[in-house]
């Protein structure tokens, strides 16, 4: 197997276990923010203001965690430098 | 096995272990969110529209993370980079 | 082992695979969220309208997990690009 | 090993592990559900008919997850897109 | 190894790990429904009818999953399509 | 190694897997199911003859996944389809 | 290594795993049960004949998936009809 | 490496595999039926004849599925019938 | 496989599985502290100012460990110091 | 590697392997024991005779699984018949 | 492969795996102390100074963990010794 | 590699598994008795002698079992008759 | 791979692991200890000085856990006795 | 790879591994510990100097199984025989 294929199949393999690996820490955590919220909203409606803002703010925090994985992902498929260093050597040859 | 089927095979495994995988935090994080809704919704039915909207609001952020792994398992299996630039050179052969 | 037979079994792995796994998140899911409606239900029997009619959004959307793996498990075994490629150069030899 | 017993051997293997990892899921979360509702039934009798409709809809739906699971194990031993295009390569020869 | 041995091991594992493995989740499903309906019959013995009949339309739910992997663990021993055909070719041979 | 021996190997591990791997379930489900009839006639004593009758019929459909792996284990040492082809095979050399 | 000695060691290995991995669950599940008729015979000391005469039926049911598990791992270290035909031929050779 | 080390090697590693894990679930099953006979005791003091006899009992039958992984342990080192039948054979030879 | 390719197909794998198994522990530890905040909120709305702040210094500190893992994972792609001595040597040559 | 070597490195390696892994379940399960005998106390100081003597009887029930151990891993070390076979064997070679 | 290239892999992978695997433990137990502030907070609002000066001074030692990794993380991918060693050795040559 | 080191080697990597892994238990048991009897002699400060020294035996107890583990693990290293066994044998040579 | 290599990736990886691990442990007991402090001082303000002092002992004594892999992961980097032997002699040489 | 160097990996390997998971169990251990001695004085400040004391007692307990770790692997890295045997007989060669 050549150092292209080698790259490529890496890239494959690492983008798609990023993106699904990091989700499972993300979708739970605010899973559970969003259940507390509810609850929270059932327990006390008159500080719905506060707790949405809270919760948007949590949910915007987890979810950037999400955000850095799913860009690592694209990185890798889209704009891999050591891949762009294989075509390169590549087309040089 | 050359450069080709390792490509292929390597999206093939991938596109599935993505979204599988991918959906276990997503599918999870939803149903807490969902049960805690409802139970709620029994505790507090006069906050039923607070909690229905910011329910909402939940879900969709919980499924995003699922549509970030169906996506990438769409790109592995439909628009493949590493696969395109493998059939291109192939074709250029 | 020839390129079409190893498409074929990774296929036939994956396809297997994605959709066993992919469910266990939605059916623990689904499992949890129609425990909650249930108490819910014998908690608040006048709501009852509200609660069902939240639950069958949440569990449209948990199902909408696991429809994400049966269609890529599906792709993966009727519709693999992959394996059509592999078939028309195995053909056009 | 030859290219037929590859695709032979795969199929019987995962069908097998398709249905018995993907009965895992739907099992328990019908077992947390029917739990649920007969803790329901015994806390509010009055509203049996409305719990046991809610339970019914949400088991189709959990049993939903385990019957993709057995449609595609079926799908593999009785209906293996691979394995007849294998065998109508053999016929071919 | 041949490839008629190959399939036949293939098959003696996998008809015991099916049936192993897919008996975890309704065995614990279906105590986990059976010993909330002991309680609920303890908390509410007037409901008992309504108690027992859902408990068995749910347990007939959950079995229903335990059968699925048994019915794909027999087909594996006794009536196995791959296996058929490889002792047709046997014998064709 | 030649056919018989692996036939006979897989058999026996298999046999073993099968019925060590498959009472982990029902032993823990029956274990919980009796745990809640003794915690129920604790609190209900009246109703033991309700309890007791619904117990027995809870612990024969769990029990009844245990004997599904006992049978497969049993066929697989005493009625094992496979060796006999390969006794019969051996026999007729 | 020759035939023989290959099923021996099978025989070996799988004898042990059987008995210890399938006292596993028997053992948790009766100290669970034992554990609940303690705290229930100490919450209604009155009940304690229904009590013990329950956990001793629950205790049967749940020992005789261990014994299961015993009595294929005697046989296969006393009357394994594997190792019965190996010796026949090594005697027969 | 010759069939009698393999034999030992395996009796060896399968006598400890045996009795170390086969001790987990008893010792945990027995540390938790000891634990509640105390909690019992402390809040029924009267009942401790019959406490104490119950626990008595569960214990034998929780330590049974120990000694059953001891018993095979033993016979795995001292009496093992697949050694002897290899000494006989060596001793014969 | 040459030493630039090892290298470059490490720092894929790596950098990959730095974000992704990285975000689970901040991702899990941010939305248990959103949750806690929001039911505080809920349980104490006069105290708002200072939940929230603490809150946010709170996520700071977890989001932190997050952080380094994202800097390592880039440094790994883009500021790799073991690729660019390889492609200092590899010019060099 | 000869035979004697062999023996000898597995018997180190399970002799190890048997305690420390044997020792888990009985240290936890007489933490929790001990940890129930100290909460009874607090609750019930006057039955401080039946506790402590319950404790110590189910304290020597729990410690004899670890004693298995201990012994099975010093015959190993000091009483291997395996390795005295072999000694004897190489003396008399 | 020869030996810079292995030791510029061990590092690459080594320094990922230290941070994100480090990051785990004090993410999760920042996450629990945070959110125990929080709920101290709401119960005992007058507290707040003693909570908050407690709970910096304890992220403080927990964050010095998640230090500990990143200062071996950063010395193994910037000041590696055995690399400068090879570099040196390298350039000696 | 020769039959020394492989027992060197064999002895190093088990007495190190051997107190590593046989800690755990010893010390999480230990850990959950210290804490029951702080919060059993917050509760009843008056039975603080019975309380302390049934902890004290207790401890004791656990301890043992780590001890048995740091026995072997110095046998291993300072008094190994295998690796005894071994020198003598290469004395003599 | 020659010896000094061998040890310096060895070094390396076991450096980043220990300190890692050996991080998982301190970080969820310093978290678990902070945070009960925290609701042990919001329950009883008046204890602040006893609750802190007894606090920061006990985080001492658990820090010194990690103190331990960290000096160990020092030792290995920076002044490893195998390192410098083989240093000393490839010098020698 | 010859024989020091092998015994050199497997004492670097093992001294790390050794303190960083034997490090696990009694950092969770006294982290419970340490916690439950906050609430306890929490609840009952007047048994501080009781509660103090006991806590320090338990927490050497705990403490004693991380040091036996400790003590191991310096053994391995500072004092270990193996390692002195294979220099004492290198420089007798």
């Amino acid at each position: 197997m050549d150092s292209m294929t080698m790259i490529a199949v890496a890239s494959i393999i690492i983008s798609g276990v990023t993106i699904s690996f990091g989700c499972l820490g993300p979708s739970l955590g605010e899973g559970r923010a969003v259940a507390t919220a509810l609850s929270a909203l059932a327990q006390q409606p008159d500080a719905s203001a506060t707790i949405t803002r809270t919760l948007f703010v949590g949910l915007a925090m987890i979810e950037s965690t999400a955000i850095y994985c799913f860009v690592v992902s694209m990185i890798l498929i889209f704009a891999n430098p050591f891949w762009n260093y294989a075509i390169a050597q590549a087309a040089g040859n």
